[in-house]
C-alpha cells in the first residue's frame, strides 16, 4: 500500500493536488517534469532549508532531466520583504539563457519561503507556474492551501501580495524531523483549530495520538496532515478570495492577536497566542449559552496533552481589550469574533460585549 | 446625442467597459461611486500628470462624496521600477485609517502610471479593484486594454508584473491636447498597426482624416480611439494570457526592436521604430509573394501623411540582424515575424531567412 495521501484542492481551472507522504522530496523532479513544457526550474528557499535539502532536491530534478537553479535568502520573517523579492528578481533575471514563461518556480521551506517564492512566481513575467514544498507543519496545514503569496510591509504583515495558486504541493513529512519542537507545536495549534471549526472527530484523532504525533510517526503524521489539508481545502474552495467563510480560519485570532500585541510579540509564538485565543472564544460562547463548558474542556485537554500552554501569567484583560478596540478602530470596522456553536462548528459574531471578552481573557491568567 | 463611445472588453467575469469621450475625467467620481462599496480612492499618477489634472479629478471625486488620496512619483520610464512601487506602498499603507479591500485605485496618466498603478492595485492587500484614466494616445489605444500591469527590471522592460484587469477605463480625449506632438505620433503608429493587423477600413479612416487627427478633433479622435480599443479588445478577449493571437500585436516589433537597440534607444521613439519595422515586414511579405507591393505603399502613404518617418539614415541591416539573432538566442527560441497576408490581416511566421530580413531592412535606408 502506498502510504502517500492526495488531497484535491477544488478551484475550477486552478485546482491542484496536495500530496502528503514520506520522502516526497524525492518525487519533486518527476512531479515537475509531469507539468509539461517545463524549461528551467528555479528553487526559491531560505538558507537554512537550503542547507538541509539542496542535495535531495537537486538530485531529484537532475534525475528527471531538468535544469535547476537555486536562489536562497536569509531565513526569518524580517526578510519577508519587497527588498528580498527585488534581490531574488535580480538573480532570476540574470540566469542565462534568460528565463521565459516555461520557467517553473519551486518554493521550498516554511511559511516565509512559500510566501516569497509564490509571490515571485505571481509577478515574474506576469505570472509563472509554481509548486510548493513546505517543510514546517504550519506551512503544511496552513499556507500550502489557498494560494496566498506575498511579503510584509513596514506597516504590517502580508500587506503586499497576490492570490496565485500553485500547480502542485508536495509535503514530505520527513522534513518535520528537523523542525524545532516549539515550531512543531505551533503547527499543531493550527490542526486543533481546524478540528474545532469543522471536524470534531479530528479532535478525537489528535487526542488519541498525541504521543505518535509529537514523535512524528510517519503514518499518523501523514493522516493528520492530509485531514487538515482537506479541511483547509474545503474552506478555501468555498471562498477563494476570502470574502466569507474563510474568516472561520481566524478562529482564536481576534483575542490571539491582541495577546501577541500585548506581549510585544516576545516570548510567545503565534500558535501559542492563537491557542489562548481559542480557549477564550470557547469561554465566550459558553458564557452566552451557545455551547456548554465541554467544548472548552475538550480543547484545553488536547492542547495540554500536546504541551501547548492554556494559561499565561501576566495577561491584562483590560489592556488586551484596548488593543483589540484600537485594531478595530484602525480597520474602520467591528471586532469580529469566530465562536463555536458546537464542537467542530463555528460562526461569525459581532455582538460580543467588552465584559464578555474581558471575562474570558481573565480566565486565561 | 452623447458623443461618448463605449467599448466592452469581454473577459468573462473580468469584463469591463472602456469609455471614450470629451471631458470624461469629470465623470470619474460618478463612475467610481457606481462601483459600489468603495472606501478610500487612491489616485496613482506621475508628477507631470498630477500638475495638469489633480484639480478636475479631485473635484469630480469630491462631488461624488468620495475621499481621495493622491500619490505621485517622478515621471518617465526610468522610474517604472520596484523601488517606485515600494515607495508608493509606504505612502499607501501610511494612510489613516488604514485602507482595506474597499479601497479603489485609480491609475491616472500615460503608460508608466498605468502600469505602475495597476501593479500596485494587483499586489496591495492581495489585489484591490482599480480603474484606469489614460492621458496619452499610446496608453488610450494600447495599455488601457488587456490588464497588463508591472514594472521594469534592470535586466529588461516589463519583467515584473501581473495580469490584473481594471473595473473600468475612462479615456478623456481632452487630455490629448496637452500631449507633445511626437508622443501623439507615437500613439498613431499603434493605430496604424491595429488597422494593418485587423481592419483595412480603419487605415482608410486614418488616411482620410490625418488633418483632424493631428489637430485632435474631438469627434474624429473619439471615433479613432474607440475603433482601436475595439480591435485591441477583440484580440485580448481571444487570448487574455498572451499564448496565441495576442502575438499579432507585435506586428512591426521584431525588426522595430532591433532598430531601437541598434540606435541605443536614442533619437528614435518606440513608435518610430515600430513604424519602420512594419514597413520592413510588409516588404518581406511582398518579397515572399504573399501580398503585393500595394500593402506597403498604403502603409507608407498613411505614415507619411501623419508625419511619421518611413526611412531612416544610417541603419545597418547586418548589425540589426545580428541584434535580432542575439535576442533570439537569448530567448532560446526562433525569430518570429508577424507578416501581412492581406491588407488588414496578419499571421505568425518563423521561416523568414536572413537574406529576406536584411533586404527588407536595407530598404529602410
Amino acid at each position: 500500500m502506498d502510504p502517500t495521501k492526495t488531497v484535491r484542492v477544488e478551484l475550477g481551472e486552478r485546482s491542484y493536488d496536495v500530496r502528503v507522504g514520506e520522502g516526497l522530496l524525492d518525487a519533486l523532479g518527476e512531479t515537475a517534469a509531469a507539468v509539461g513544457d517545463v524549461g528551467r526550474v528555479v528553487i526559491i528557499s531560505d538558507s537554512t532549508v537550503t542547507e538541509l535539502y539542496r542535495q535531495p532536491v537537486a538530485d531529484s530534478l537532475e534525475a528527471a532531466g531538468l535544469d535547476a537553479t537555486l536562489i536562497h535568502f536569509p531565513p526569518g520573517e524580517p526578510n519577508k520583504t519587497l527588498v528580498t523579492v527585488g534581490r531574488i528578481f535580480e538573480r532570476l533575471f540574470a540566469i542565462q539563457p534568460p528565463i521565459d514563461r516555461s520557467c517553473l518556480i519551486v518554493a521550498l521551506g516554511g511559511g516565509v519561503p512559500g510566501d516569497v517564492g509564490g509571490f515571485v512566481a505571481a509577478t515574474a513575467l506576469r505570472g509563472l507556474r509554481w509548486m510548493q514544498c513546505p517543510t514546517t507543519l504550519l506551512a503544511d496545514v496552513d499556507s500550502s492551501v489557498g494560494g496566498k503569496t506575498g511579503v510584509d510591509a513596514p506597516a504590517g504583515k502580508n500587506l503586499i501580495g497576490s492570490f496565485h495558486q500553485p500547480l502542485a504541493v508536495l509535503i514530505d513529512i520527513l522534513t518535520l524531523r528537523t523542525l524545532p519542537e516549539r515550531e512543531l507545536r505551533s503547527g499543531l495549534v493550527e490542526c486543533v483549530k481546524h478540528a474545532l471549526i469543522r471536524d470534531a472527530s479530528l479532535l478525537g484523532f489528535i487526542a488519541e495520538n498525541t504521543g505518535p504525533i509529537l514523535a512524528c510517526d510517519p503514518g499518523v503524521m501523514t493522516e493528520l496532515i492530509a485531514r487538515n489539508v482537506a479541511i483547509k481545502a474545503s474552506v478555501v474552495s468555498t471562498d477563494e478570495r476570502e470574502s466569507g467563510v474563510r474568516a472561520h480560519l481566524n478562529f482564536g485570532h481576534t483575542i490571539g492577536h491582541g495577546i501577541e500585541t500585548f506581549a510585544g510579540y516576545a516570548g510567545i509564538t503565534h500558535g501559542e497566542a492563537v491557542a489562548l485565543g481559542m480557549v477564550a472564544a470557547c469561554q465566550i460562547a459558553a458564557g452566552k449559552g451557545m455551547v456548554d463548558a465541554g467544548v472548552r474542556e475538550a480543547l484545553e485537554s488536547v492542547l495540554d496533552r500536546l504541551g501547548i500552554p492554556i494559561r499565561r501569567r501576566g495577561l491584562d484583560a483590560e489592556g488586551i481589550w484596548r488593543i483589540m478596540q484600537h485594531d478595530k478602530k484602525a480597520r474602520g470596522g467591528k471586532v469580529r469574533f469566530i465562536l463555536p456553536t458546537a464542537l467542530g462548528e463555528v460562526d461569525i459574531f459581532d455582538d460580543v460585549t467588552a465584559e464578555e471578552a474581558k471575562d474570558a481573557i481573565g480566565l486565561l491568567k
